[in-house]
């Protein structure tokens, strides 16, 4: 069972087969950053990456970014934002327990962050998408992608959309995403300054020298290519940017179990090997049960119908964010939920424009009334119908005090009326990690940084510590990712 | 900030103050079980233990101690149960996400455990107590603690009880409990097998030397003692049994920041330091999550009537466990709870005897209908009647289809009717803690036992991924504090 993954010490290396001054595992959205970010400070850069190629989960994704406080995207489309507000809604949507010194750093810098970006290349299209989904269908380049919106959030601080997504090709020619269009600007920039990059390597154990203190010291990284050890070694620093735990089913039972066996939106290379490298010398971890939790429905349709449980109650106002739908289902419903749609709503929202046209579930069942449709379903007698009607007896006067959803939203449903069976759709990834504070340095068990020792990603504890926004990891990825990068170019 | 907990070299160790073959590092029942088996096994063992005598959270605790598959006690009382039944019951209550060789090894070995108590001098009063409560209110032995008769869990596994408490005196005249009875005659044969202990030690950091195959073996423990530090040696092994981290703000934050500031049923020692100590190791960490959670209403006055949550819909069956109410309403729930009880049932369980009179607690809101009542606890208009609807609907045929509660205590709601408030009314303690395997030895991120460290009780994942059920923690910190000695004497 025993993993070779403690440390090695220097003093037992006889040849390093790399050298640079800032080793960076991982060349996805937080390990571009980091290396652009070292570059520019003047060191010398090497990004092991396990793929092939650059782009790791990131250039998969969306392509959300969570930028806010008045970015200039943002002043295009006509909306107001301010740290404040940012501030306010993250507290309260990526809680319990957030990080406050980093929700309050990351706020702070959105803006010029987003500046950052597009002076790196990342183009943005400076129009706003306002229909139902998860991302925008087209080019646009600003969403809502959090509830900011929706209750209990547009209570709590002004509302924005703060989901800000590279332009791309028309996603409906299947060329490429936004995520994409991310990490293609961020790997040429870094190219450009000099930033090299070694393929196939695995990072498998950090590599320890002890520093004038006494202090172990992380002086480098031994990965694994192609069957063999190569050892490459880190002058300043070493960076972990491999990703979340998702594919790793051990941690996932230990640490995140309700979410086992159903990765999405990550990579077969999000092993957690990262976090355990640097467990193993005693880094600290946060928030290991915290995930994002992505919902199998498309918003066109469970905005026009309501979402229920396993006992018929409804749980969630169904104009929110998708991924706190799903997260709410999988986590706090035990993963049971019902879309309760009548034929109307249905149509209208089977016709309604989206990127998720996959995800335009056909019902299950379909009833002339609520009171046969709960007994299909096989929920308890009169569970159903007193739900429909406590909710009908509002939405005709265009209220829904239960929970909030906006006026435009809220329709009785009526005849036939159909449900879609959406127990156990979803899936998602980690957001827990290692402990780093906001220079991005890793911190031991005894409140100290680790020298040499940084991180960022996924691998990380960042933003959430359990709610989560579309957008929030490629933006503490890459926010954090720039200050793994100035920190180990200054280590 | 930082915190000196690094582990110390042997080699710099010039004086050794104390010595032992076996050192274990907290007088709780994880302690004290795993002394006397240290002890029995021909080792000269020694305790350090924090406070000023033995104890630990478990001399403070009712009692409970989570056995079966046919004890004695079980018997004597005329209940059927099983290995087989007792595991699907804790499989199925403890998760999501168990280990299940440990729940395998403590079912197969509950019999016999229970016999060991009993040899051990904890005396168990072979009677039984059938009413709602947290535990017994008088000496009986039996109770059931974990939901087990009760929806979904009595159509999962066949219904034993299995709380066995220690027989204490009349606890109205409030001498002693059941912890108190379980822990006096421990702590009494750990002293007869030649157990030295000393109090008001501190554990603070490990002492580590390299054993023969260059890997890191622990060989001591420094502990703080008036200010000073005090050096312990342990020629076979130390054994963790401090408790919990309840009472640690900054871990609370980090792994359950639900449970933050409301520690319960825990002592103010259980600072978590020893999980850091052997973090600080490489030690793996599982279900840092998982909270035990107290609710604080007496289940004399809940059974009879609704529980419901900020919505006003019903989200348990009132007849289980407390801790199972506790759990749901806190971490599922927002910690949002109503007791919705007519007049003549709040009467009545205010006249029921219990163990928790101080948790009889008044109405805030009494109302001639339930309509008054939604409108004066704020609830949306329809909420709270349709919740009751629904349910005196099929309680007038003694039914409750929405959550399976029992047809003895499933009444229709009558008036006048009035509303408990038991918002954030909950406490409890952490779950989580070290990776251990069954026979106790800390599991370093390699997957592989730490030389020389063992650990037990709450300061480690035991039983328990998410679910709870009373008697778990002071089960498993008595079974596998006996593997860590045993393990311990071994080393």
């Amino acid at each position: 069972m025993t993993d070779l993954l403690r440390p090695l010490r220097a003093a037992d290396i006889e040849t390093w087969d790399f050298e640079a001054d800032v080793v960076i595992a991982g060349f996805g959205i937080a390990g571009a950053c980091a290396a652009i970010e070292a570059a520019r400070a003047g060191t010398d850069v090497l990004v092991l990456e396990r793929a092939g190629g650059w782009g790791g989960a990131a250039a998969l994704a969306g392509g959300f970014i969570y930028l806010g406080g008045g970015t200039a995207l943002q002043q295009a489309c006509g909306f107001e934002d301010s740290v404040e507000e940012m501030t306010k809604f993250l507290t309260a949507a990526l809680g319990p327990g957030v990080d406050e010194a980093k929700i309050d750093e990351y706020c702070q810098g959105s803006v010029a962050h987003y500046d950052w970006l597009v002076d790196a290349g990342v183009p943005f299209k400076m129009s706003y998408w306002g229909e139902p989904g998860y991302e925008p269908p087209f080019d646009d380049g600003l969403m809502y992608s959090g509830g900011e919106n929706a209750a209990p959030f547009n209570a709590i601080a002004k509302p924005a959309p703060r989901g800000h997504v590279p332009q791309m090709s028309d996603k409906r020619t299947g060329e490429k995403g936004g995520g994409y269009m991310l990490m293609k600007p961020l790997s040429n920039t870094a190219a450009e300054l000099g930033v090299r990059a070694e393929y196939d390597m695995r990072a498998q154990r950090l590599i320890i020298d002890v520093d004038a203190d006494g202090v172990d010291r992380v002086v480098g990284i031994v990965a694994k290519r192609y069957g063999a050890d190569v050892t490459v070694r880190a002058r300043r620093g070493v960076v972990l940017a491999t990703g979340s735990f998702a594919y790793n089913d051990d941690m996932m039972r230990r640490f995140a179990p309700r979410l086992l066996g159903k990765p999405a939106a990550s990579v077969e290379e999000h092993d957690g090997r990262a976090i355990r490298m640097a467990q193993a010398l005693g880094a600290d971890l946060a928030h290991m049960d915290a995930t994002e939790v992505a919902f199998f429905c498309d918003p066109q349709l469970f905005y026009r119908g309501i979402l229920v449980n396993g006992r018929g109650q409804r749980f969630v106002p169904e104009d929110t964010y998708s991924g706190r739908v799903g997260q709410l289902m999988l986590l706090q419903n035990e993963g049971q939920c019902f879309l309760i749609i009548d034929e109307a709503s249905f149509e209208e929202g089977m016709a309604g424009t989206s990127s998720s046209p996959q995800l335009k579930i056909q019902p299950r069942w379909v009833c002339e009334s609520v009171a046969e449709l709960e007994a299909e379903i096989g929920l308890a007698e009169g569970a159903l119908t007193s739900t429909v009607d406590l909710y009908n007896r509002h939405a005709v006067n265009g209220q829904d005090p239960l929970l909030g959803k906006k006026t435009e939203w809220v329709k009785p449903i009526g005849g036939p009326v159909a449900a879609i069976d959406l127990r156990g759709m979803a899936g998602g990834f980690t957001l827990g990690g290692l402990l780093t504070d906001t220079d991005s340095r890793v911190i031991h068990v005894d409140g100290s940084p680790i020298p040499g020792l940084f991180a960022a990603g996924r691998c990380t504890s960042g933003l959430s510590a359990w709610g989560y926004a579309s957008g929030v990891s490629l933006g503490d990825g890459s926010f954090f990712g720039r200050r793994a990068g100035v920190s180990a170019a200054q280590a």
